[in-house]
């Protein structure tokens, strides 16, 4: 063991944990500053291309499947009937595919502030960008937390915010203040849904989300863990909010038979992703 | 993003992934070549002490606990009435005490080759080794292949084998000549367990484990899933074969009214970890 050597090797320090992560890079494909940060591509020795944004871990070709979907389907299939869905961020359109191969969804609006993600997503993971056409899905460039204030009320069945951290340009999307806009935005019964960092490493912001969702009005929360290599310790989580009193019992059936292959998800890494290790209960239960 | 800083960073290449998992460290604590191997223990600014052997990964105070209670609870509970246990390697302790929590266990025979690694346990992750003393427990600095051949045929419950990676001097614990020794120490219905790699990274050697095991003789293979942060990907497996045509109904009411308190383990975080992703049954049912 000893220091990275620093050719060829791309590292994020996760400062607030005392870890890194680092991927063996061929070469930077594609270096954009946008109005909003620096985007960044670059070929990888293992795990395909991959996305930076103002120096964070954003997606690689290899693992991204357990993010977008798990940050997708346990949400789909836990509601009764989705038909109209939202995505704040997103902009890499991996989330926008995967809640596309639901067939009964009526439309996706994904609203990202910056164009210049999906652009390069086209280009650099064209996997991710195939459902972009779709008829059903409406791309936007704007401001999210504006675009929630102003849609109409009780018009969605899932919003998904698919966001950077909380820390910088993502801060805005994890408050109280962004809820209530969410909830008014949902239909009876419709979830939010939300990235919500490592199970390990941010035990405390999972709390203060959990909290403010609550505050904001959401009647019942679920958090579900999922194995995420690229993010720091490799283990993250996405956490459901419901308006109403309670969950909809996920329509197993459906997540059985679904007519699309996935990778991660089925209806037992459903199940598995909604087993919270005792530990994580009590923190929740201390709230 | 840059290359790692070198000073007061411990920085693990996975060669064959082409990423890299490094921890910020505050000071050596300890180092001793052994007859086998170098070990060396760290204090890190976030993740307690650290342990690394050969310049491999082994443990830390603050994620060991995954690892450790996913080893052991669920091969335990996943047998009808275990009673004798042997573990091959798992010098730290942890695993042995894990498995000591359970009050129906007669005896635990722990053979490590190396004493080096539980005197600096004992001194480093003392936690790890409260249990070193219980009168149900036996260590022996030894070599476990060859204690496997010579112990009595039908004589264990479990057996864990909680060794280094596939490469080095873990090597021979990955065969079938090793399984075989294995499958005639257990009695009926016994199970052998072993750390099986990353899910994501290591699906070949998972599948030439699993195939040994099967050629070995054992009757049914269970692969669980589980986080590790410290390891390569930060998600980990391990595999249980039996002997016999089938595993048992785990005994889940004695799961959910567990005699001891654990921070990942549960009924249900054990039920999550047998829910496989279908990539991975896939390449299973390729075997």
């Amino acid at each position: 063991m000893a220091g990275l050597p620093t050719p060829n090797w791309l590292t994020e320090i996760h400062q607030d944990a005392g870890s890194a992560f680092s991927l063996q890079t061929v070469k930077l494909l594609a270096e954009v500053q946008s109005p909003f940060q620096l985007v960044q591509v670059f070929e990888t020795t293992d795990w395909g291309n991959f996305m930076i944004i103002d120096g964070c871990t954003m997606v690689s070709t290899r693992d991204n499947f357990l993010y977008h979907e798990m940050m997708t389907h346990p949400a789909l299939f836990g509601h009764a009937n989705p038909q109209h869905v939202a995505i704040i961020g997103g902009g890499d359109c991996g989330t926008l595919r995967e809640v596309l191969r639901h067939p009964d969804i009526k439309s996706v609006t994904q609203i990202d502030i910056d164009e210049q993600v999906t652009i390069m997503a086209r280009q650099y993971f064209p996997e991710l960008c195939e459902s972009n056409d779709d008829p059903r899905a409406t791309l936007l460039f704007d401001d999210g937390i504006q675009w929630m204030k102003d849609v109409a009320p009780e018009s969605l069945d899932i919003i998904i915010v698919d966001s950077t951290d909380p820390i910088g340009p993502g801060e805005g999307l994890f408050n109280r203040a962004f809820y209530q806009s969410c909830l008014a935005a949902l239909k009876p019964g419709g979830v939010l849904v939300q990235q919500s960092e490592s199970p390990l490493l941010h035990v405390d912001l999972l709390c203060q989300m959990r909290q403010a969702m609550s505050d904001a009005g959401f009647g019942a929360l679920q958090t579900l863990q999922f194995p995420q290599p690229i993010y720091p310790s490799g283990w993250w989580s996405c956490t459901h909010a419901v308006k109403g009193t309670e969950f909809a019992e996920p329509r197993w059936q459906d997540a059985q038979n679904r007519p699309f292959d996935s990778l991660y998800y089925s209806e037992q890494t459903h199940q598995g992703a909604m087993a919270l290790p005792p530990y994580l209960l009590k923190a929740f239960a201390a709230e």
